[in-house]
């Protein structure tokens, strides 16, 4: 049987251009001869719906399109259809897969397993499904899964987080294919797992595993697609991309074979990151409904990452770099943003920011004179903002903001001045993984996009004279690991001071992170890269004490 | 038997300081031969604690505190102590309350019903405990349980939420008295539903009820206390303050006797929002560790309002009111912002905008003229931003964002503008009912300290000459009922139209509303007041499509 895989890019709530986007797939997969068509979890409403899941009418409509536009295409000779659906019975709310046959719904297969941590909250929404039931796919009986269904393995994961593994219910009733219907958003490290636990769920069930993956990005998840199938020996057969849409086909006797050609070993490295930073970002930007985006260029390395990855993400001719330099800036600064936004071919201006910054100083100073205190240097970042919000509310520029994960994580950032912005592409990124993604970009493209001394000049925020980031903070490639302890791994400072790193040091960074918590609450959306990111993935209280 | 129950304010996350608190209460209540001494939820921590729960050295230091600084309290002659607490077994959190007895731990009860809807998050941390065990009290059997854990009579609820009711358990074991250590958040309308719903509880069980609420405001949430004690008729014994930590005692025979005096019945109104907003806003203040605060007074209603809270909860003296009156700014703007300053006795400054204006027009206009675009509407209101962030940086003021719920929904108003500040303290307050609010704190004060032309007056941003708010939006006596039907009940444009709005107007406010998501997500952190505040309790993607 010739199976269809749908790799969707969903837009959140779309769910009539969602509903045509799959019906155009199914035409495509029938012409091509499928007898089944899958599609990822919660298609048409695209993967995390949030609480539009709690309007009634919302899943009405989601309902009214399965029934009346996608499941007459599975009437006739038309295909089978699986497709993920919230399903309601009674006042309870589902996760599933609806089997649409012969124009209507066959069958229903609803998650067990609901994720509740990191970004994820489907027990707000979703009801657990204990039962589960196999389903004959052809002549293969197949365990149709949702997401989560399948990460609990009792051998593979030495602390499974649910006392309940659907798989041994469904492979207990005798499945032979394993179906999953994904929306698994990325960070560093995840392909690695995938490629590990899924050839392992293959051999200890000695079945074929098909694993469909959401591709796009949805705020601040990016779903990196790579879906795979793999044999019953675990080998890996075909690896979808990382970053499109894709429909592709297996005929499931191939299911049971040697791989025919060697599928190359996944990279999940910089490169990755590179790309799914891109795909985030481009997302954004559409799905927001901007064709444009604008941002402050300072000469320095965020801002050189920043806008070489829109150009890439959405075209060069689409950016706006400003320059706005202050009574601080290097001569430096302007050079090496110019000589950026050339290697780029983005369009720039200059904007200085002299003439304001001079009008405040003489309305909020008495002696009419900058006194170079932190409130000059926050209002110096400000302005900017002002400029840059002003150029986007008149032309329709979408503001990126440029700050990365190190400063966002210790507060060495200015709310409602640099940290301003609809999006901030490298918020989850450590300023080392900066500094990598910034060689790497040169590396790709053979040349020097981001011009060298920008890389190696020591980081400054340029707010005070000779001001450097080392004035304020640990050496980045001490503070980075620091932020790695505390922020991804939950240590706590004598545990990191364990690591042998300085204790007044771990102590401070610490207290920094912790105090600057209210600048995170109302920060541009990041898109997520590590495994625990600001935002909904890691909910800290603003107002509170300390231990 | 003498129980002192402890109607506890703490701050989120300083546990020393909590447990010190805790450890003054136990020996008062010694003092006046408390036999059992009973805390809220969570008591250490203070609740919610959120990700405070993932790192392992909190939880171990919380219980260290219990163990070695707390129970011993229970030693000797001392009294028993039933504590709110996280515990620990295997990899497995619970929620619980913990029995000290004899200077130890003598039992555990642990939470069953996990509330993972609306500003809660509990199954992100906690697994559900379903063995409950009745405890002796004296010779009363006992039913020990955690706030949600009583929320869930299948005879009261016409859809309760879980399946299982452990009240069911407790009291087929024979309890008689029921027991509720709680930190549940105020909304308008839930007094009401507590005082209902205790009682039929009460009658169901032939059992007398003490529920014990958490107070204090932890950042958006303000717990209102009102603490309640029923007999076992569902008569009303006593209810504590809505406002304050209080230490108070029950004899348990007094639990299964008439009431003694009448308790006055509760009045959930606008006088209630009142005291939340004043205790919400002095907590967030006080345990971000500032004292004073500024605000931009434009001379309107919100801001007065604002004010006029500020001045209530955290004196007079720590306020500072800023008029910027602009180009645009009518004569009266200034005029009755002087009199609600004055009326309050708030200190106040004057800070035109009118010369950073101008340096910014010259900058950012070919014409060097004004355009008056909605460009520089913004520009106006992130100037006067720039001016309280500076008095903010500069002199340790925390800014308060003075927006109302009816122009945060609809995006009528500027991001990092007036949408700036550490705190937006009526943020859920609907504008129909900032001007109850605006005349009850008149009547209470029983002169005019919001004058009433600033309550009177047409609304207006005073952005572009002659601007009025009812050339962008609908009356709002419209626009909130409208409002309330697609935040609070999630109804869809059909129904809202059905209830008797024009369709057009439904179409637009609603387009408004999701539209304008991103600015809400980087929004000051308001105090809830309604059924679904923006923030935590109302989880929306942004980039989207629409139906």
């Amino acid at each position: 049987m010739r199976i269809a895989l749908t790799q969707l890019n969903p837009t959140i709530g779309a769910l009539s251009q969602n509903a045509e986007k799959v019906k155009k797939y199914v035409k495509s997969a029938s012409k091509k001869d499928a007898e089944l068509v899958v599609f990822t979890e919660l298609s048409l409403s695209g993967y995390p719906p949030k609480d539009l899941m709690l309007y009634e009418s919302f899943l009405d409509r989601e309902r009214e399109l399965i029934v009346n536009e996608i499941a007459p295409l599975s009437g006739g000779s038309g295909p089978k259809i699986l497709i993920g659906a919230a399903h309601r019975s009674g006042s309870k709310l589902y996760n599933g897969a609806l089997l649409l046959e012969e124009g209507r719904i066959k069958s229903i297969h609803l998650k067990t397993l609901l994720p509740n941590f990191d970004v994820f909250d489907e027990e707000r929404y979703f009801t657990r499904c204990i039962d589960r039931r196999v389903e004959m796919i052809g002549d293969l009986p197949t365990a149709i899964t949702v997401c989560e269904d399948i990460w609990n393995d009792h051998d593979y994961f030495p602390e499974p987080l649910y006392d309940i593994d659907p798989l041994v219910s469904l492979f207990g009733q005798g499945a032979r294919l394993l179906l999953n219907l994904s929306a698994s958003p990325y960070h560093l490290g995840k392909h690695k797992l995938r490629e590990d636990m899924l050839p392992f769920l293959a051999k200890k069930y000695n079945s074929a595993v098909i694993y469909l993956n959401q591709v796009g990005g949805n705020d601040d998840l990016v779903f990196d697609g790579s879906s795979l199938v793999y044999n019953q020996h675990g080998e890996l057969l075909y690896r979808a991309s990382a970053l499109e849409e894709e429909l592709f086909f297996v005929d499931s006797e191939d299911l049971y074979k040697p791989a025919v050609k060697v599928v190359p070993p996944d990279r999940d490295d910089i490169g990755t990151v590179l790309q799914v930073l891109r795909l985030g970002l481009k997302d954004y930007v559409t799905k927001t409904g901007f064709k444009k985006v604008v941002l402050g260029l300072s000469g320095g390395i965020d801002s050189a990452v920043v806008a070489a990855l829109a150009a890439e993400a959405i075209g060069r001719e689409n950016v706006l770099g400003v320059m706005m330099p202050s009574p601080y800036s290097s001569a430096h600064s302007v050079e090496d943003a110019v000589a950026l936004a050339d290697n780029l071919g983005i369009g720039h201006r200059l904007i200085s920011i002299e003439k304001p910054f001079q009008s405040f100083i003489e309305l909020l100073n008495d002696s009419k004179r900058p006194v170079q205190d932190l409130a000059e240097e926050n209002l110096q970042a400000r302005l900017r903002s002002n400029i840059l919000m002003n150029i986007s509310n008149r032309e329709g520029y979408m503001v990126l903001a440029t700050g990365n994960k190190s400063e966002l994580a210790v507060g060495y950032s200015t709310l409602y001045g640099d940290m301003s912005g609809g999006l901030a592409p490298i918020a989850d990124l450590p300023k080392m993984m900066v500094y990598d993604l910034a060689w790497h970009i040169n590396e790709v493209n053979r040349r020097e996009v981001i011009p060298e001394r920008t890389i190696t000049k020591p980081p400054s925020a340029e707010l005070r004279p000779e001001q450097k980031d080392e004035d304020s903070l640990p050496p980045y490639h001490i503070l980075d690991p620091i932020l790695y302890h505390y922020i991804e791994e939950n240590l706590s400072a004598a545990d990191i001071t364990a690591r042998g790193y300085g204790e007044e040091t771990v102590k401070k960074v610490i207290r920094l992170v912790d105090m600057s918590e209210f600048k995170r609450r109302q920060a541009a959306t990041g898109l997520r890269v590590t495994t625990s990111s600001f935002g909904i993935g890691r909910r800290m209280p603003i107002a509170r004490g300390f231990e």
